[in-house]
């Protein structure tokens, strides 16, 4: 029979009613004749309460003991969802990541899924079993302890079963019914995407648009998973929701496909640094060693000798990057005037894969701004995303107005 | 070096203060040279919650589920107690049953421990860990499914890797400081015992004085385990608490240790049974496949060819007694004119294994409590236990009577 995978997160299943209310959806699959691999997120709250503990006993925490500590919340969810399915005459059972087993790297809280041999849940299915409901977000090291992949694992998961177990799809039940044009709180005319290109979604996902994590994009495309994201909250058709697929299964698509934003970001400009050869490095380089993560850099010449550098970072990390800054400066590493940073902005990015074939959206961006008012701080591009930096205080404005110069309310 | 075995109970671990008050215990141990096995309940009302999620979920639950969602509190209180001794500088690590492995029977719910492989815990000894903190109440079963011991089945964990590990004593610590002559809310006379026999123990623990779980003790005393019951509340010196071990640890005891209650007892009747032989069989055969618990039985002659059978129970399975008997009736396997039960009994006993070797005790215990007006309805002895039912509004009265009567509140 034909393998589905379906993954529900956290308020999908915080408590017995809605884990009911899930299970019903997956009884649907079950009776189209799909042998169905379920993932489950902890309960919503659960792993949060489980990390604030963590951290209140161990402000250094060893990784490996928050892991076995945090991964527990799936299998209570795991147990409950076995036993639902079993309530409705499905024949199913509950498996914890070692037991599959999800085998992993040791990279404790941050592992990354190395193989998942499908061989146990198979002989199970082979055996009438219908469902077969895992513990998401976990799996086991090489030396035998418990890991976990990291806050959102559960989705990456469900594509890593998906890939694993040749699956048809894999349907990623959530809060929201889809992917959107842009942000619908920000912009009512927000429109719902029926499908998308797994490399559009790795920019929305990596932009902020919260609905899938990055990593499970990414996977999903290597392996060229269908995913499916859509609402655990509503009545679903048989096409309910987005579809994120490789770009040849897209007809028609726009030029420009969604408007991203991030309000979290910002902007830091390092005033005549003196210019030679190997000075970007000799700036980046301890950035990086203080796990600063730089989005955008630009460098403008401002007079001889001397040159204005700028890039941008999560403001959260705005006193890090200064500390790390200021230490390369005392090494003598690097000499520079002033530095100043403007946590006031925000990003604001045009995403589509039409522009690699088509010119000109660029120019329509910034001229959409300008019509607007909107100072351009910062530009950054890449093959299918146009990204600026603007006062934060038009971040809504910004949003708006390039939704409706793109066309993005209109289908097609 | 030596081996310690220390279980933490559910309050003992409530919370990150709690379990850092525990880990206080356990450096103690670890800076008088000791390597300490801990064993953790899950958090106090932990348990609780999950339970009542299965229940809520499915009330004819699968109990391989059911031990998949349940055994996961103790495997955050295990990861947490393991982390909070390593803030202390104490090289620690958690284990969960499937890891050590705590090998049981495929009883779900209600497993045994079969063995439990010393070999990886102690080899990480050797490397130098000091402290393994194991998931209490779980297991793995011979097909790799997660099960558990049933309610205090922390205990039985304790005790059973004090003996696979050859410790030297496995320390209870729990919510009260000790075993005592009797309950002291009932006798403000009762006294903390510094050392019980395991048969005494047992007798004890199976009559409702709950401070270690009965298969416990069994264990204990079958693989010789020095078991010591203190307080996790206060602070605690060498010979805190109660040691339970063997007879001839015990130098001078005296002819009754300790008076027990039960308040849930009902006394049931069956008048002018049919008397044949097998009849016994016929009667308490049904009563047993019904999963009565039948504690007391006593029969009478009452007229020619017709007998009285009298026994207790539990009261909660008096209907299901009712049930079973009325059965047994309809299928013409036994006959009687009349079924009488007395949901208004205690049970009162005197548990001492000096009894043994003295005579007089039944006759001092029945003397007593006539002295007091209290009549009693039923008798039963063992070897070192005497046990009446009386009515319940006495119970009080009786215990603390006795409890005179034998000079417990004395010493020696």
């Amino acid at each position: 029979m034909p393998v589905l995978v379906m993954k529900f997160g956290g308020t999908s299943v915080a408590n017995p009613d809605r884990i009911r209310r899930a299970a019903k959806r997956v009884g649907v699959e079950v009776a189209k004749g799909y042998d169905v691999i379920v993932i489950v997120s902890a309960m919503s709250g659960k792993t949060n309460e489980l990390v604030g503990w963590v951290g209140e006993t161990s402000p250094l925490y060893d990784a490996r003991e928050y892991d076995a500590v945090v991964s527990s919340g799936e299998n209570v969810t795991a147990g409950l969802m076995a036993l639902t399915l079993q309530e409705m005459d499905i024949p199913a059972r509950s498996w914890q990541g070692w037991q599959v087993p999800v085998k992993t790297t040791s990279a404790h809280s941050a592992a990354r899924i190395v193989d998942i041999p499908p061989a146990n849940i198979m002989a199970k299915f082979a055996e009438g079993m219908r469902v077969a409901v895992v513990a998401g977000f976990q799996g086991i090291s090489p030396e035998g302890r418990i890991t976990t992949l990291g806050r959102g694992g559960s989705d990456t998961t469900a594509v890593a079963f998906a890939a694993a177990m040749g699956a048809e799809r894999c349907d990623i039940y959530t809060d929201v019914d889809g992917v959107y044009t842009t942000d619908p709180r920000i912009s009512p005319k927000a429109r719902k995407l029926d499908r998308i290109a797994y490399e559009e979604m790795l920019e929305l996902a990596s932009l902020g648009a919260k609905v899938l994590q990055t990593r499970s994009v990414e996977l999903a495309m290597r392996f060229n998973v269908k995913l499916r994201v859509l609402s655990s909250f509503e009545e679903q058709s048989d096409d309910a929701g987005t579809l994120v697929c490789a770009e040849e299964e897209i007809m028609e698509s726009k030029v420009v496909t969604g408007i991203a934003y991030s309000r979290d970001e910002a902007k830091m400009t390092l005033l005549s640094v003196a210019d030679r050869p190997g000075i970007a490095a000799a700036i980046f380089g301890p950035l990086s060693e203080a796990g600063v993560n730089v989005d955008m850099i630009i460098q403008n010449i401002s007079e001889e000798g001397r040159t204005d550098m700028t890039f941008s970072c999560p403001t959260e990390q705005v006193s890090r990057a200064e500390n790390a800054l200021k230490k390369a400066i005392e090494a003598g590493q690097i000499d520079y005037s002033n530095l100043v940073a403007d946590t006031d902005v925000a990003k604001i990015s045009a995403v589509g894969i039409g522009m690699r074939s088509q010119s000109g959206v660029a120019a329509q961006m910034f001229r959409t701004l300008s019509d607007e008012g909107i100072n351009i701080k910062v530009i950054a591009t890449s093959e299918i995303k146009i990204s600026v930096l603007i006062d934060r205080k038009y971040m809504e404005l910004a949003v708006q107005a390039l939704h409706d110069a793109f066309d993005l309310d209109k289908a097609g």
